[in-house]
């Protein structure tokens, strides 16, 4: 049994004190929060303590800690929970730097301490789904990826400037996705941008719409396109072309309704957004993670995969930034 | 090389005549009409005599005639036909009433003229598949049958009362069908109806809205149900349920075009009519006919089939009229 | 706060169990079982006490109960519930005698409890989205209700012989979906049945393929077919034709993904069964039953709608014996 | 009336042939081939005269000529019947060379007779749906488009070598309809490419493998992946994003059955090639040409959307080559 103190207890960190509660073999035993009230709140919920950050930390009653307070937070965290020897599973980006996440990397590594970056997309059960099948040879040699990712309206402008920008801020999912499906580093990336939805996104000097394309040494490639905006819903798709065929994962529909007028046949929308659309897959992170950690093996996705996508996701910034490929090693 | 004479050169006429353009083995030499005009630009198309009826049997330029003139008339064309030698394709129904079909095989068979009669739904290319994949035993022994047959909109009401009823106006398809794909003869027809769509058909003894349950021998089920309104086009679907699996051809829409918006995922309606939904049906029964007509072999639908799909439209109105299930023989 | 005692920890209580959990405004405090390892263990799970059912039903810590006992102990523990003044919800059938139920009916309304029937299908959000939508008037007025219903394989013969046979123990669902849907009471029933799916299920008596027509006064027409077996998973669609259109709901299949090779495209097979195809629906009527008692509502389905769909289910059990439509009344 | 002349009777050639033929408003009154047998072959079958290419061309019988020829002779023949006066009907690509397509529009607008280019997929009832919704505003302003084209199967080594090379002979049909689609030029192009189907096509120097990124001035984005294989047919797929939703169009099955078993829902493969796939859009294709020559008015795609289309090819070949994007004017 693990017990876990929780860092953060915005959205994301009450998702995961709820899949704590449904996976068998862990507790939330504290929770901390930089905010007075969502740390009480969630605490009375679930019957456990409040303590600050580093108390948290620290405190005999925890063996793990989940991650997911804000991003420029995550690097004394990180470093805090090593030193005291505890379990880390943290919300992606592990760091907005690339080379902050390598001293992250050294102190976890120093440490010994498990680390799982919060990829939660590699959970989803279609997509987990494509790529057991993929692995299982199911269309042979892996040859092209598409990748679509449409939010269904643009964040605040206010959390777009501080956001690192849609490369790093979302695109990230898609670039950890892309290397989760091509089973091969990309080397090489490609990005174009546009503000289209909202000009005030393009003054805040970012894009809305974006493509990039990835290729790897033996000759892979992928494509991913991004937008802020979907007036269907939160547009999530793979697609995977192998020597042998192709598999891909379809949106998931608000339900299986479908109506037939004269207009034609209508099905709903998909699923709103992330809480819905990967309810099951946030669930099924944690559940790995303690998993994990009750048996003393390696979670993945590792804080190297945490690396790894942000490396491509500032070289599709500098690609999108100088209208040239970008080579990553 | 077959010499062909049309009998009734309205649209379905037109549609065959057209079939036999398009197909290898057969031309048109004749078309007789009992009205000038249609007759006459019929044969001016495609470059052919104009004969009275009477006449085109008798023509030694006919080896084959195709009837698609008003039910009623069937009765005597076959009788000539047959007498005069001619290979025959005779439009559903053969005709009202059994046992005047009975007599028509007597005709046909004391001839030993060649006979098919055109149920077109057996050779669209959706339906021939299951009945294909059936038969190669995809799916094992069939067990149950569901068949949907709903008309765009319904026709003239002085259409409807000469039509003989719904059961035998347009539900003859579908039992014609469920003999097709259930490859065992029903014993027990039970049919309901009701008058929704239109009061007016009501009021002339009609039902616009009917279901239809057989049986058969080993206890095999099928259910009908038919319907004189679609808002969304003409609805035609089978579904086949056997020992291993299930098989159904879907509706064939508009095109593959699919809209999503915030009313969600919106295909085309399905196809308007049966000139559409049913054109490349309608080309491979002619062709099944010249073709059997040139290796002098027996085509089916046969003349025994179009008597057996009466008898099951007569019971299912006898069933309807006095609400018991009818047995058939 | 609605404090509430399950009666019977097998499989289905387990299931409620959990939904009182996840619902707002109630609690489990108490459970029952006539065996002692299964409500010890519940107990155990949940945190709260083990009584026998007597006193949980007279317990001051109890002001409903959910019975999930076997069917034949439903009389006696809704008389019991009933005289106690606890509110109930009860599996389905609530008794396999229409006239024990009538009598059920009757303690029920003298002592004024809340009562409702566990039918979960309707709270199935595919369903309830449908049935909202002909409420709505989307579809207009409902003509032609189509309802499949198949079981992935039969349950042990043991069970068959002591189910009441199928149309009572399974097409029961159906015939209540029949009569949610068509809004309006059925008047007469038709049914055929035969044991083609295991020749064990026809020498107990009973059937494994069947065909229901309902009929109501205003001419609607409902179809309903179920099967013991489905290859594919547990297929569960139903389809409702109106006079401005269509609304079916597809089945739910194990994820959105989709292969193509050369034997074409290929998505998952259906849910496997009930407890997956209907998490949801098992979580909504629980929180409908809580959400009643606390706003002191009524809840449906009643008791009198477990009452219509058990003299539909004899109907059709007669019908099937007589080889005749039964009219109901 | 239209008089004909069809120059190159191969497969193409035959197509056109068929189109013209069911064209009201049309004849093909000569045909010439660099081979005698395919000319009186096709001439036979269709009744009419067959001359050499130039007599063909000067012939007083000819309005309007047909080149089907090998691509290396269109821009002799085209000069040729520019000359003539007679309105052209030209297969894609008009040349390998976009210097000689300059000279040869400068040879049709001297003499001012009407011009189109063949790219038939303009034509797909439902591709021309999906660009007829878009102009119609269904989706709002156009944002990013995603168009997937595989072939079932690569041509023969020889034919590669001599083919310009996969973004000149395959994927220009794609950047064509990128254009047709985007409603604005595209200013920049990004291409990579594989050999990952068949070794040999690498070491003939060409990939069979490929990804090309469109953007336009005002910042529209276009993906395009080609492969020449794809086990489950010919896969020939766009989707539109726009301001307000999202047009698609998917594959043509080969039929609408769906098969259900343990393994799950199986529809058919893609249909298999162009001749099938495309089949509507040849025979819309040549009925545009003549409507518009009946006319008087400008049939579209015009020369100069074959220019551009080269203009694009040529530059996807550049941009591979040096691993950098190329711009466009």
């Amino acid at each position: 049994m693990v017990n876990i103190g929780i860092l953060g207890c915005g959205r994301i960190g009450q998702v995961h004190a709820r899949s704590v509660a449904q996976s068998e073999g862990a507790v939330v035993t504290v929770v901390a929060d930089a905010f007075e009230a969502p740390a009480a709140e969630l605490a009375a919920r679930i019957g456990c303590q409040v303590l600050d950050a580093d108390a948290l930390i620290q405190s005999a009653d925890v063996d793990a800690v989940i991650i997911g307070t804000p991003t420029d937070t995550h690097y004394d965290l990180i470093h805090a929970a090593a030193k005291a020897g505890k379990a880390i599973f943290c919300e992606k980006p592990v760091d907005m730097s690339a080379d902050r996440i390598r001293d992250c990397i050294k102190a976890v590594e120093t440490s010994g301490v498990a680390f799982m970056t919060a990829f939660n997309r590699r959970f989803d059960p279609n997509f987990a789904n494509v790529r057991a099948r993929i692995t299982a040879g199911e269309i042979g040699n892996v040859e092209l990826v598409t990748i679509q990712s449409r939010d269904p309206s643009p964040p605040p402008i206010s959390y777009i400037k501080s956001s690192g920008g849609l490369f790093r801020d979302m695109m990230i999912h898609d670039l950890d996705m892309a290397r989760f499906l091509l089973g091969e580093e990309p080397v090489s990336v490609y990005a174009v941008g546009s503000s289209l939805v909202d000009p005030a996104i393009g003054e805040a000097g970012d894009v809305d719409t974006a493509a990039v394309t990835l290729t790897t040494a033996s000759g892979k490639i992928c494509q991913i396109s991004n937008s802020r905006r979907a007036t269907y819903g939160y547009d999530q798709r793979i697609e995977v072309h192998g020597a042998n065929g192709m598999l891909r994962a379809e949106n998931m529909l608000e339900n299986t309704v479908e109506s037939a007028t004269e207009s034609g046949f209508r099905r709903a929308p998909a699923q709103h957004f992330f809480l819905e659309r990967y309810e099951a897959a946030y669930r099924a992170e944690i559940a790995e993670f303690v998993t994990a950690l009750n048996a003393g093996s390696q979670a993945n996705p590792s804080i190297h995969d945490g690396l790894r996508a942000q490396v491509l996701a500032d070289a599709a910034t500098k690609s999108y930034e100088t209208g040239k490929p970008v080579s990553v090693r």
